[in-house]
């Protein structure tokens, strides 16, 4: 809370002495247990969400991440209020877990604003290193040969994919509801690029992400993340000046290709490299930390170079997939990424606001119609990709098209930085949400039907379900 | 960065309006990528350290944690100055990853400030999870039984390890330095409390956890760590008001002993509710959620009735330990363990100012003189311990001294503390600081000489070099 960078400078003796200044939660050594308690107070509700939900989806045949979704809805901004953000324009007085804390400390209006504000930064990132680790675990299952094999196919599914959702929803926004260029650019942008995170995982639960079928979605979905960061860095760069940076799109485009075909190509040699080191380390955590030292400084570079932090994560995986330690930290992996990639799916489901659904406020019933209309195109607009498979007699396309549905957390990117750019206003936005929950909640049931999946999921006592279903 | 708890009521279009105010990380959607590679950098870095100061360790036949705290002394304040804290007086313009976010990134002066204030507290709060997880695993490793065999032996050995520290100390400081009575007491009180963390990770890797000393070590270290609140609670409204709450103090005195015979007593019920959840659960981390949704809840309830959050993950891990599914737990919860405990260990070390030991400064001379003092009186304080124990004969009672040499971060908290309310000068801070660093460093090799322990560590390409140890 330093009003001028300068006062970092001070030592903290000195900043003491400024105290009317709400000081930040890292600075008050008073307030510092308290943001732990929340953190603690939210990963205990995120993860009892997350396990009910998981298996109230299964005794219903379900995917199991798609309860962990509804259950953050639950526990969310939706429902019951524990896990809020102040991003939602919620204030502490509705956050479930700051009530709690409240009622167990006394703490000043500033420092509760402070540690909500802590809290829920610290719940967003480990939500991040949830997705990244998931990304990773997806790289790791996912078969590096079959993929190349698959590249082509990919590319197409990814391109037109990207083409049909983004021309049909800003053409039809500006035809049949006469929305200004800019906001109906944005609008269309937004339909574009696929959740790779909730399609591989339901891939992953259903036994299906080393098919052909999975290996073009998730392929296609790599290549779709990619071609959305370029598609959202136009189109913002749009909104704010009007025009294109064609320096940058260049830059972007260049960049992202020559990141993961770059990392494929080094990966041959880092493979051997981080077999070496984990048969010369004789400490605790010889393999995990190798691992996780590879794939968080990928996940760096991707950010780093403004591509996206998945990417890298999701590149790293790919790479050691042939690895002689893989086996086992195959099995190294899984406690960690049960611990962290709940946080990702129960955050994204308790960000959703279900409120904006409500056909009964006036406010909602523009962005109501026009979200219908964002839907159809966002469903029917990644339907139409399993058709552009070509060469691949037998396919089954359904499984393709409907496996491209999900949005999930990049369309909430895009509305966030939509609204925060003021390029969408309020019922485009409303509708924006309401297209990205629709269409992750509706494709992992819809998933199950197209792969005609009626098969019970493995019954076990053991923790990899899906594990099990891929050797299966 | 709110300063008024109002303004978070405000949606978040109407906050950018606000532009000028600089805005927390969080509800700037530009700095939020930002602070996730500050974060990604900064475990990358932590993670380099751990392993090449373990593995150096174990090259010398040292104990790895404590290279472990060597490199984070070197990545930290002291030299590279690539993770500091901005509660250590640091500037964003000293932060090593700082200075690679802002040759990558465009940022405003108040963003960089706020990015750097966000990925230090997260990294804090990581390395608070860290101990969190740390605790658990030695409450798991801990055998409960035996605890209870040795609990009054632990008992008097804490409070011989906390009286004769904090009267010497005291009655030292005044009689010897002429310092007055309030900072002299906080300074005493400083020299009480065991670093239970750093003791029994050294206990672990040397495989005498579950030996008779070891139990009585880590017995006591809890005791202790009880004490050490109950003392620091005390010494800081002593500070604060010129006299003692008594309520308070009677309060943390009955809270922290029904808080743990509450729990090993309540442990027995749970014990086979655990048991039935994680058979009825069928899908994924169906044994490592509930396990660590009970240990998040009870540090939560540690940390809400103001004791420690470590200290109810040590009486989940307790709990937990004759529980059916622990076999399996014992090695879900390695990997975790592995990834989140070196960021306590490296930060511990990252924030320890070796700076403060240099004598050519002449502000440092006066307090290397109470220093070395504090010194003297903190491990011959704690030596004489070993000789509290009774009725065990044979028993190796220097082992039991030198195990409650460390004072690690309970050091560090009364030193932040003590200095924040101004109850400590600059020289009596430092030589706490000293104090702290110098007991944590020398315990590890000379526990390792006091247990006699020549045998090299077994040299493994599995990951559990210490559960290797412990069973051989």
């Amino acid at each position: 809370m330093f009003f001028n960078p300068t006062i970092t400078a001070l030592s903290s003796g000195m900043a003491s002495l400024l105290a009317p200044i709400p000081l930040l939660a890292t600075v008050d050594p008073e307030n510092s247990p308290i943001v732990l308690s929340g953190v603690l107070l939210s990963l205990v509700v995120i993860y009892l969400a997350s396990k009910l939900g998981a298996e109230a989806a299964m005794k219903f045949n379900l995917p199991p991440v798609l309860g962990e979704l509804v259950a953050g809805v639950i526990v969310g901004i939706s429902a019951l209020h524990l896990i809020v953000f102040p991003e939602g324009g919620m204030s502490v007085a509705n956050s479930g877990i700051m009530t709690v804390l409240q009622s167990i400390n006394s703490m000043s209006p500033a420092a509760v604003t402070s540690v909500f504000e802590s809290q829920s930064e610290i719940i967003s990132v480990l939500a991040e290193l949830g997705v990244i680790i998931l990304l990773f675990e997806i790289g790791l299952e996912s078969d590096l040969r079959q993929l190349k094999e698959v590249g082509i196919q990919a590319t197409f599914v990814a391109c037109v994919g990207v083409a049909v959702p983004f021309a049909a929803g800003t053409a039809g926004l500006m035809i049949i509801f006469h929305t200004a260029a800019i906001p109906a650019i944005f609008a269309g942008a937004a339909l574009t690029a696929t959740s790779i995170g909730i399609t591989s995982k339901v891939l992953s639960e259903l036994g299906r992400l080393k098919s052909k079928e999975g290996q073009i979605i998730v392929g296609a979905a790599v290549i779709d993340d990619v071609l959305g960061i370029i598609v959202l860095a136009v189109v913002a760069s749009l909104a704010k000046t009007g025009e294109i940076d064609v320096v940058n799109v260049i830059y972007l485009i260049v960049g992202a290709t020559a990141f993961l075909l770059g990392s494929i190509l080094l990966g041959g040699i880092f493979n051997k490299t981080f077999a070496t080191v984990v048969d010369k380390l004789k400490t605790r955590g010889n393999i995990v930390m190798p691992a996780f030292i590879f794939a968080f400084f990928m996940a760096f570079i991707g950010n780093a170079i403004h591509l996206e932090a998945i990417l890298g994560a999701f590149a790293a995986g790919l790479v050691l997939d042939e690895s002689d330690a893989r086996n086992e930290l195959d099995e190294l992996i899984k406690p960690v990424a049960d611990l962290f990639v709940p946080i990702f799916f129960v955050t994204v489901g308790a960000r959703a606001d279900l409120g904006v659904l409500n056909p009964t406020v006036p406010e909602n019933r523009a962005g109501l119609l026009i979200a219908v209309f964002l839907v159809v195109v966002a469903i029917f607009g990644k339907l139409v990709t399993g058709w552009a498979v070509f060469g691949q007699p037998g396919i089954n396309r359904l499984a393709i098209g409907v496996g491209m549905i999900p949005r999930g957390e990049v369309g909430l990117v895009f509305a966030g930085i939509g609204s925060a750019s003021g390029a969408l206003d309020k019922p485009l936005e409303v509708s924006i949400i309401i297209m990205v929950i629709l269409t992750t909640f509706v494709a992992p049931p819809f998933l199950r039907i197209a792969f005609g999946d009626t098969v019970e999921p493995p019954a076990t006592g053991e923790p990899s379900s899906d594990k099990t279903a891929i050797s299966g």
